[in-house]
């Protein structure tokens, strides 16, 4: 939490332009004396849910390494700042989801509970996302699961969770809030919609029993406009493909699929040179593209997101307004030269508001 | 060039590095006075060879941006130094071509001519690498050839030369050098080894009579040491297949054949969804990785170079060296993630001795 004066520069800095943006110069004045006021006697102040909204919107347009920023001014928002319960948290975590899976149509949303306060912090959630999957470790040294979680798995196991055992096992919400003991919540399954993985022409590829999640809350990462943290704020859009395709189901580190696809396809993984993993990856991407289509779920290709973001960089700066990105991040992971955006530079500045992490110093070029 | 006090700064934190390395340290006091009266006397001063050849290995294993550092003592210098002439530089340039090329096995090569001397600059090659292809702008708005290359088939042909028209004619090269008309040389053809591309497994490859040469050496660049700036020293190693096949060949402003080959392949090109375009760029550098290989010339898969250039990242360290490195390029532009250098940080730090453009400053992160 910044000191109070921090805090009322920030505020200020905040208030100005958001109420120039939203084009309500006039309420400005008697806003800022109002917050100074606020401030003064609490040491901290609300926002109103205009602001509340027009902050997280303009987090997400500041959010340097994500691509797919041309719809911010969409973002839902759904103000929970009253709740600082873990079973309330977890409930509306709950119809977070069903509201943003909208059977299938994705809409980028975000929930925001209780900020930081002077003397009392805000809830957390430990998870990384609403959902992410179990990762256990078994007897030959290998992983069932994804191996990301493997310590998350450990921790809601230590707190009574057990799962099925399989790759695919839906993590309980673990919530710490000040004054409770952390609180795991099992998600209902019928609020998590999930696409069983098959691909346009090797229906081999089905019986993988690989699936994927439709929708990616983001949970542990901190909101903050003008000197407030909001702690937990999760918040989704819909997934890019290659984040499952190039990522959660391909890297070494987590579910690792090439060889078992490369074997499939009948490639020579003898040798690197036959490029056998850059195959299989083209046609893992293929899958989980074709897989959420057929199921009706949103999801965007690269280079459709690409183009999208090259637009909002061209849209902003219309608007006279740097486009704060990281090549590193922004570039897709999958044939990065084919894709538009590689092909230039960036504006790598750092403003607020913002999606922060808890804790460190935020990485200068790509890593996880 | 440096002013006299700033260049005896530098030629000292050189020598020092230099004879430390090379654990001659008994002869530092003594050069470094020569150095300095050298310096006094005349405002410049000469490498020794071993120097000189220590100096562009360094200037490589500092090479940033390059993803094939590991065998960066195994850089052969060719030394000339006292060549000026326009017309020997050509000459030179040729035989640096047979020497690295030694027949498909390439060798890497780097050629020094004479450096920038206070009111005499050095010779200086207008082409970006000794072997170019002309882009000609044809009637339909379309280019046949390299369209980077429009601008220097342009001075070319001012200057009194002519190509075939095809898609790959080799473009002379431009030598300038103080005192001398700007001189164009007719790369001799049997001092150009090229490989026609074909494909494993689909025939029509062949006969879309797409080639390329098979050493890329880059000859517009400035080998800075220790104060001294070698703006003629044209530098090989051998190619990283991507370079080709994802970049020199599916450009959109270079080659750009995806299409045609999305064409052959009987891809659905009528969304970017199908991934038509990853597919495309696997085949085209499995083509590329295939045909450089059957035609026994030395080029390697991004994997491998990846694998290497972590190698020499430990041995550096175990050296008790930093290993600059930009992300942006040392990642390969196909396939990212499903290399083992896309998942870590680099020190971004810019050291000398080193290779620099000729103007402007180097950018921060990637684009051409
Ligand atoms: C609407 C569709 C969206 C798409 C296609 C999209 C795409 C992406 C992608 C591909 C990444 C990189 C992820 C990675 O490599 O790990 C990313 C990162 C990010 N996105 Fe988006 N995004 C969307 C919506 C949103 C929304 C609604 C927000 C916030 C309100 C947001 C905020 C962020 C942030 C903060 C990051 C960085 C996460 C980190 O540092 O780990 N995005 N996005
Ligand atoms: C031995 C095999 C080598 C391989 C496989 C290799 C690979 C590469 C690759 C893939 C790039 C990026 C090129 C691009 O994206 O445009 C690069 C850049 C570079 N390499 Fe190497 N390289 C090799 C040898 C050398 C040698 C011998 C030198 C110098 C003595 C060198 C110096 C550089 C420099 C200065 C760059 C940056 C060029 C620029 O800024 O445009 N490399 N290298």
């Amino acid at each position: 939490l910044s000191s109070a004066e921090g805090l009322s520069e920030e505020a200020d800095r905040f208030l100005h332009e958001c109420y120039t943006e939203l084009d309500r110069t006039a309420e400005l004045p008697a806003r800022r004396r109002a917050v100074a006021a606020a401030i003064h006697t609490s040491g901290t102040y609300d926002h109103t849910f205009a602001e509340l909204e027009y902050g997280a919107r303009v987090a997400w347009r500041n959010s340097s390494r994500c691509i797919g920023r041309l719809y911010w001014q969409s973002l839902k928002l759904r103000d929970h700042r009253d709740t600082d319960r873990p079973l309330r948290i977890a409930a509306e975590c709950v119809s977070h989801l069903r509201e943003a899976t909208n059977g299938g149509r994705i809409r980028p949303t975000i929930t925001v509970f209780a900020p930081d306060r002077p003397g009392r912090p805000g809830p957390r959630i430990r998870n990384e996302q609403l959902i992410r999957y179990a990762g256990y470790k078994v007897e030959d040294g290998g992983v069932v699961g994804d191996p990301r979680n493997i310590e998350l798995t450990d921790t809601v196991r230590t707190l009574g969770w057990y799962g099925h055992g399989t790759a695919f096992d839906v993590l309980p919400l673990v919530i710490e809030a000040p004054g409770y003991r952390p609180y795991i919540h099992v998600i209902p399954q019928d609020s998590v919609l999930e696409v069983p993985l098959s691909h346009p022409r090797h229906p081999w590829f089905a019986d993988l029993g690989v699936r994927w999640h439709a929708v990616p809350v983001i949970s542990d990462m901190c909101l903050e406009i003008g000197g407030l943290h909001y702690p937990c704020a999760p918040f989704n859009g819909w997934y890019m493909g290659t984040e499952i395709g190039s990522r959660n189901l391909a890297d070494t580190d987590r579910y690792d699929l090439l060889p078992t696809i490369a074997a499939n396809l009948g490639l020579d993984t003898t040798t690197d040179r036959t490029l056998w993993r850059d195959r299989a990856l083209v046609e893992l991407n293929v899958a989980v593209l074709h897989s959420y289509e057929a199921a009706g779920v949103t999801i965007a290709d690269h280079h459709t997101e690409a183009h999208r973001f090259l637009k909002h960089v061209a849209k902003e700066e219309r608007a006279g307004r740097v486009c704060p990105a990281e090549w590193s991040w922004i570039v897709p992971p999958l044939s990065g030269s084919a894709t538009a955006v590689f092909h230039r530079y960036y504006d790598e500045v750092d403003v607020r508001p913002n999606f922060v992490r808890h804790e460190g110093p935020p990485a200068p070029t790509r890593a996880q």
